[in-house]
């Protein structure tokens, strides 16, 4: 992933991190961020969010999936996806799937979450977002969380934004720091 | 708003559009687009919706809205914020306001919500989208429809993308034309 190494990413923040151990958070994703826009502001969600966390992006190849895809092509896309993405999720880690068919929850019930983890020594969490057509049941089935941040469909690229951006905010929710909507 | 007279955006794309009568929507936000990011995902959205629908994006001022605020402070802020919003909703308009408890729809239903108002002759769309505290209740009276994107909240320059994102899916949708998630 061209985000863990960036000299810009790692290291940045001038402010000492919160009280508590780091958490250690990996965000599981299939395809690449193609809009330099999606890329930039994913950096920046990053950037904010490594004084609360370590904070890695692992990037698995997607399949081409055109429109003309039969049921049984689709699914083999996302068998051959779901097996890049089982290498890299960790044994000892909270899985967590977004899938639109998850738990909704509200920020402050989704900070509370992850602060429940951190709190019973869970302090390691894998974040999967699928590609365009989704996750292959494997994975899913692989889940200790759930989650569906909506019942809408967003582009991954945009997901991706989305879930950075919702993490940073359950981090400010669980340190009593003001964040703006 | 410093889209609506931007060069790159109107009268862009060479496609022709789909048949029937071109919708009219306006976006009405409090407060600007800050990050660059965010403006540039914003006008890629809007420059590839042209096709589809004149779209017009109408920013009213934010105040300031400290932490600090009291609850009275606090709906003091959505009450001035709501009579600017008020100036600029259209009354034979189909007024759709987004809000954290409103109804929530997945990708398909949206599109035929859009669909229905088209051919009930209801071309014309406001979507209202919140300042950092949220709307006045006379705004979200005035709703033919409370839409909910999530129970998450995000903030309001993300909320814009996700709505325009959203409603460029619905036409792609309502046209019968691919779209990768």
């Amino acid at each position: 992933c061209h985000y863990t190494d960036s000299p810009g990413i790692s290291g940045c923040g001038n402010d000492p991190p919160p009280a508590g151990p780091m958490m250690d958070i990996q965000i599981l994703c299939v395809g690449k961020i193609k809009e330099e826009y999606f890329a930039r502001a994913i950096a920046e969600y990053l950037r904010r969010l490594h004084r609360y966390a370590n904070m890695k992006i692992t990037e698995v190849a997607d399949e081409r999936a055109p429109e003309t895809l039969s049921p049984a092509e689709r699914a083999a896309v996302k068998k051959k996806e779901g097996a890049r993405l089982h290498k890299f999720l960790r044994k000892d880690a909270v899985t967590i799937v977004l899938a639109v068919e998850g738990k909704s929850m509200t920020s402050e019930q989704f900070a509370e979450t992850i602060r429940q983890y951190g709190l019973v020594g869970r302090s390691r969490l894998d974040f999967v977002i699928g590609g365009s057509l989704g996750l292959d049941p494997s994975i899913l089935r692989q889940a200790d969380l759930l989650l569906s941040f909506s019942r809408f469909t967003f582009p991954h690229q945009l997901m991706r934004l989305i879930a950075l951006e919702q993490i940073y905010r359950a981090f400010r929710i669980i340190n009593g720091e003001p964040y703006h909507k």
